[in-house]
């Protein structure tokens, strides 16, 4: 799973940090989890194609979290994307994007696919994307586990070769079938092959308050990103705005055990040299690894 | 007058152009013309606080002409703008505007005045909004004339030292007033001042064919800044489209007489080499002096 960052401002973008979007790529699919103002473009300076995505995660309606998701329709429209775009987000935004698209009088010339977000789980090609409410000022909010379906195990050639199994039906035991070998012997595919791999797990917060759905979640994750707009010296308006600051996002981490911490989100008062105290915080509270996100970072889990 | 253009591609960005966004300066008023996505982020970079924004003009609801103004308000709402926006438009932009309000669950901390487009003129502050129908494809778009007020003739203190006017009367001459000297002349502000200055007027075409509205608003113009989607190769193109191509704009600057032309909302197809071209095109049927507008160009008029 290759995870890149689009956008890393909170509500307010600065020259450096765009609004909240992140890419993934897992498997063959391309998820946008959010898309603020200018994602498109920042696709174009991060060499990205935005007819690759095939599915975009709203995760809420505040304008930094969605605005870009109508012009990059638009655009879509415009370079005549073949295959549909499934776009999954709060019931009400579908009314939204009608009365966009009515407004401006346009037509997507490809399908759009409109799921509401249900708290429950959805299989959607080689992940499944599972949704839970997060606590953002009491505005309809959700935190989203994308997690990569479990991989077959490693083929073993040197197994294979103890066990005298012909080239041409190694494929097949790759693939998860049994063989008969010449001799009449049964080969079954965990004898050549290791345990399966398990599909890599990451967690999003969106913008919350430290809240236990996150936690939950996060317990089998190999990364979480979380918000953290601002420094602990900032909890009161973290409080009052429904946000997270870095040494809450670490808290969160740490009850949680996950492998990975990444912190994003921050409110555009902030300096690049701040952002170095963002980790130092985060890490009072979590023993992991800790990165402070900027636009274009990108991790593989 | 100054004019920033913010954004010079048409409908989809590229890595160095933004979607079509020009700020114009007139006498203490700051006007947006069109507002496409990412406008706020091309003020950051060009060193322009979107807080000084008084008018918004949207020239017709096509995405890349507008998608910018959403946010724009809900950035301003967040950095509590005191004073009010206005934000002028085609009728129906006003609905929209209040169900993505409605659905992001924000309002302006400030006041948004709406006025629908009347194809008449608007006084406001001091300048005046003329606005004209183009012709786009059939769909509403205006092209819009940006006219100064005239202001008073250059005070000339030779002249009032010929007639003996005493120094604490010259303000009241340059103000417009008339004044009686100690020996009883009266003397008149035309005894001492120039003739009145023209107001610099600027004509936006917006996305048109080449079109008699534009040339008749253009008659009197100092700057014609209009689009040229296309090179005259692709004017079928620009036919099907409702564009222009860049000899057709300068076709339209022939016909008005206007004294400058500037091209701008290029197809994102075309590099920047690409570009010198469009120059060349224009100045094949015009005379007056011909530029290629890219993003952050500053002139004033």
């Amino acid at each position: 799973m290759r995870i890149k960052f689009l956008g890393t401002s909170s509500a307010v973008p600065t020259k450096d940090r765009g609004l909240p979007a992140i890419l993934v790529k897992t498997m063959g699919d391309s998820i946008l989890l959010d898309c603020g103002e200018g994602t498109q473009r920042q696709m174009i300076m991060a060499k990205e194609s935005i007819m690759d995505i095939d599915k975009v995660v709203i995760t809420h309606l505040h304008g930094d979290h969605f605005f870009g998701l109508f012009p990059m329709i638009q655009t879509l429209s415009i370079l005549r994307k073949g295959s549909e775009l499934t776009i999954l987000g709060p019931r009400s935004l579908e009314p939204l994007l009608t009365s966009i698209m009515e407004g401006t009088g346009s037509k997507p010339g490809f399908k759009v696919n409109f799921i509401g977000i249900e708290r429950s789980e959805m299989r959607l090609g080689n992940f499944t994307l599972e949704f839970f409410e997060v606590n953002h000022n009491g505005f309809e909010t959700y935190g989203v586990k994308v997690k990569e379906r479990d991989r077959p195990g490693e083929f073993d050639p040197r197994k294979a070769d103890e066990l005298g199994v012909p080239v041409f039906m190694r494929g097949f035991l790759q693939k998860g079938y049994s063989v008969k070998l010449p001799d009449g012997r049964i080969v079954n595919p965990g004898d050549v092959m290791g345990p399966p791999r398990r599909g890599s797990v990451l967690v999003y917060s969106s913008d919350t308050r430290p809240t236990e759905s996150v936690i939950r979640a996060s317990r089998d994750a190999d990364l979480l990103i979380h918000e953290a707009t601002y420094l602990d010296e900032l909890k009161d308006r973290a409080e009052s705005t429904g946000h997270s600051t870095a040494l809450e996002a670490g808290e969160v981490a740490s009850a949680s055990g996950v492998k990975r911490l990444i912190l994003t989100h921050f409110s555009a008062r902030y300096s690049d040299e701040d952002l170095l105290k963002f980790r130092e915080e985060a890490s009072k509270a979590y023993n992991g690894e800790v990165l402070v996100a900027k636009d274009f970072l990108t991790v593989e889990i």
